[in-house]
């Protein structure tokens, strides 16, 4: 099909010229305030770390299919960086509109990487179905309203910055999800969406990546760095613990599944992301570490086996179960040992504070997973208009729709 | 061998999840002193580092057989993780016994992550023999008679608390050695056991990882750090020199070998483990990273033809060469420099106080080793009773027998 | 040919051997000044992103040769450990010739890996076509001429230490394109200077790394870190993104071409390597991150197709418009950005100032790059001599003239 390769040629440059045009023309006019953008409450290393998760983590952990290397981590890499310069533009907008306060330059950039896992997390549940167009157009919006969703949060719920950041595993994976269910379906007997041993080993150097880098991630806006970091590693250790126990318990003959390993080494992280820095004893950040991974393995046989076919979704990297099931356990957890530190400290006698409290925090969840999934269908029905060139479904999951390939052998 | 399988089915998930119960259970009732876990002597970045080197370099490092990349990383993954919480119940016990005083939570997984390095060594030298419930077995036992050793240097040798955790090498390889040697030979005919050019470049990728994070590793609880990092580098840049001048010398037509550079190029950071931070001029430094990378590469050609046939030993990895040769030059060496500078700063004056230095030294060396290879062997034997169920030696050294492979080409 | 590959056995080590040698006997009588060595003004963490970068990153960045992994990355990180030792012996000697003042050892480390960055970027340029001894022999020479050539800019125009060692991209650029110049063609049919997807895929990990780390490497000796590694971050972004719009458009169908994003994803980090601590505007940093990507784009389809094949000239790894171009890019906008700003300042008054300003940034352009050619001329036709045993050109490009294969299967 030349026409629609042409129509391709046509569209992702110049939108990316037209998006780059606009962050320039932003950074012309908008920083009046030099001095404030190159002092930071952010350290270097601790951005770095997360820059360091996101790109490089990300970038490899998604490179699960066999002939999908290069768009895996080439097209992550492009979104993100897209994303961080759109990311900069919502905050100076939000900063003039006087919803949020400016802060420095390395603070306002780390908080967008962290924005942008959630673009990283909704890229794994299309991954190999969506064109790059679609994909940059998915980034932008989901980036936005992730925004949105955050400032209702932090003004109507008056829940803290850093926690609304904490949200993105949610809300990406929910996002991601909806959108890939407006997708068609590839055919059946299409065996480019399986790994090979190779794509699953540069896939887990990505996850050892991810995993090592956690407790940065989980703790770069948090006041109380040391706990949240010791927390968030406690977690990490037991579900990747337990990811090994419970791989070896629901397959077959007994051995481990990459994939289960894949998912549940991290759903402990995303599982204590919530309350990393509030939690007190290292046994409750044990036991979600543990529940993290019992869910996203429990969750992969259940939605694989039932729900997305019921649904006909067709999520590739498995975000559900990976990010989203420990997500709204982590969401669950932070409601029930918020509401049991606070009776405890009151002797259960202020009730209606509590209702309050769960009030609140359950109003920040629900609002935030609505939010992704309405907002994810609709966005799904845009990307699937004629207007953005919906990739033909035999060419799924292939790279050679979007890297020239020079190479005499392409036996990769 | 469907009943092995379900035997193996059985045992791995249980003996897990009997250890994280455990695990489980001592943190919630040992840590009375909550403020005193979140505070810590080390920082987050050089925690970092060892946690990064440990998991993500010796992953890849001993990825080196072609049929068994996926038990390499991962299995080395589960043990670390595994060992650092069990490596945390030992020190709270030992505190419990006031045998030694509680850190901080950082201080405490640094030192446990350090300690598991022996386990990831002795890994190594079973590595494609032993199966994960083996394996397990071996890291526990391994990990709590490191402990014993190091609390005997400390109290009858009055080693200091650092140089004791520096031994980890030593006692990680012999005692490899020594649990490999009870390990039935494989088949001669048997070519799984030989690397392949891909493996070989992950395990590069490996290599340069650790390389690049010894440093870091030899000065996390140093007093001196900058003395120890530097010392370090310059051992480390002069043994990978002599790595490869040493490799074109000892290879058939002068070409080099990519194991030789795999062992030699950290043979460096192996030998100046002991004396990084007391070392007071670079060019001793230098000297011993070049004898380390000489002893491992004449070592590995003497192993390989006479010491590993005479005694049926077969050290998958070569960690006899790669991490027990520099050892024992480094603990040799420490002794002559210590000597030397005492007996230059004391004119030969003292010799009584020279000879109990020298009982000392090699004492705890001495004692180390002769533990490491005696509780080796006893490990070695009760790995292999019929009741941990030994892999046939047909499987050993592929990940088939462990991991499911749901790909249609397994042509890796 | 076995007598070459015995000659060539007989060069390798013992020219290291000598080279190794003479190192520590510098280091054993030139090091007076112990304490001074052993305190730094460069932080560890710093120094070791900077060292993370050259020898992890430009090692699978140079990985772009199908046959030819072992030697990208083996070789850089021999040449990167012995350039740094010879660097700090030639830091040495200018100390003693009081050229310049001593430094703390961190910082001469640090230092020394920057200027190494120059050999790595000439080593891509000879990729494949150079052996181990010419290799060896061009690196010890760049060093040097480097060091002179910055002394000379130091001492005549006034150039700042810190900016000095930022000519390391041009200087490295055009005297690897210079010396590559002198190595014969080889001859048309030979596949085996093309990549694979699998090399491909390595490169991309390498690239993403050197990505990450930039920002590091650009403010490692920098006086406002902050600044300068905001401004680096920003033109590396908006060069990443240019990047795949750029292969978007200049490519056949639309396709981003990997090789295009390998070299315009850095090139921000390049262009901006002169001015990122001094500019005030990230637009500035955006638009010469936009220009870099730009030029690299440009330059490597007019490089390849007009000027490559009239000069004969064969870059392996594209190191002239990787790194020269942006780098020559970066210069000029120096040039602009100072006189601008003087300009503005003294409202146009003082313009002898200005032409003064002028002549001393672009001698030290000029300076350097003309002596970057002349001496790498020099180089190459040294190199191509009999005696440094040039390699026949259908060995070009293979690991198993230089490794040894002890593989079953080479279908690497």
């Amino acid at each position: 099909m030349p026409s629609r390769y042409l129509n391709f040629r046509c569209s992702v440059p110049w939108l990316i010229l037209s998006l780059e045009t606009l962050f320039l023309i932003h950074f012309l006019f908008c920083f009046s305030d030099v001095c404030n953008l190159y002092s930071s409450s952010v350290s270097y290393p601790d951005f770095q770390d997360v820059n360091h998760m996101v790109i490089f983590g990300f970038g490899f952990f998604l490179m699960v299919l066999r002939r999908y290397g290069f768009s895996s981590t080439g097209l992550n890499f492009l979104l993100i960086v897209l994303g961080v310069q759109c990311s900069m533009l919502v905050e100076d907008l939000l900063v003039i509109l006087r919803v949020q306060q400016s802060e420095g330059g390395m603070a306002s950039i780390a908080k967008s990487v962290v924005s942008m896992t959630a673009v990283a997390i909704s890229t794994g549940a299309v991954l190999g179905k969506a064109n790059p167009v679609q994909l940059i157009v998915m980034s932008l919006v989901e980036l936005i309203i992730f925004y949105v969703s955050r400032c209702i949060n932090r003004r109507f719920l008056q829940v803290p910055e850093d926690l609304t950041l904490m949200h993105v595993h949610l809300f990406g994976a929910y996002f991601g999800v909806a959108v890939t269910s407006r997708f068609p379906e590839p055919p059946p007997g299409l065996d480019k969406n399986r790994s090979t041993p190779k794509s699953d080993l540069f896939s887990m150097l990505g996850t050892v990546f991810v995993w090592v880098f956690w407790p940065s991630f989980n703790s770069v806006l948090a006041e109380f760095k040391n706990q949240a970091v010791l927390n968030t590693y406690f977690a990490l250790a037991v579900s990747a613990v337990a990811a090994f126990m419970l791989s070896a318990l629901t397959s077959k003959d007994g051995k481990f599944r990459m994939t289960h390993i894949h998912s549940a080494v991290v759903a402990g992280g995303v599982t204590i992301s919530y309350t990393a820095q509030s939690i007190q004893h290292p046994w409750i950040a044990m036991i979600l570490g543990l529940l993290g991974s019992v869910i996203t393995i429990l969750g992969s046989h259940c939605l694989q086996r039932c729900f997305n076919p019921a649904f006909k979704l067709q999520d590739t990297s498995g975000v559900h179960f990976t990010f989203g099931l420990p997500a709204v356990l982590g969401a669950v957890a932070t409601v029930v040992l918020r509401v049991l530190e606070r009776g405890i400290s009151t002797q259960w006698n202020n009730l209606s504070s509590l209702g309050y409290l769960v009030f609140v925090d359950l109003g920040a969840f629900c609002q935030t997973i609505s939010t992704a999934l309405i907002t994810g269908l609709i966005t799904g029905l845009i990307l699937n208009t004629k207007l953005l060139k919906t990739v033909h479904v035999s060419k799924y999951f292939d790279d050679q729709f979007y890297w020239e390939f020079p190479h005499l052998s392409v036996g990769f």
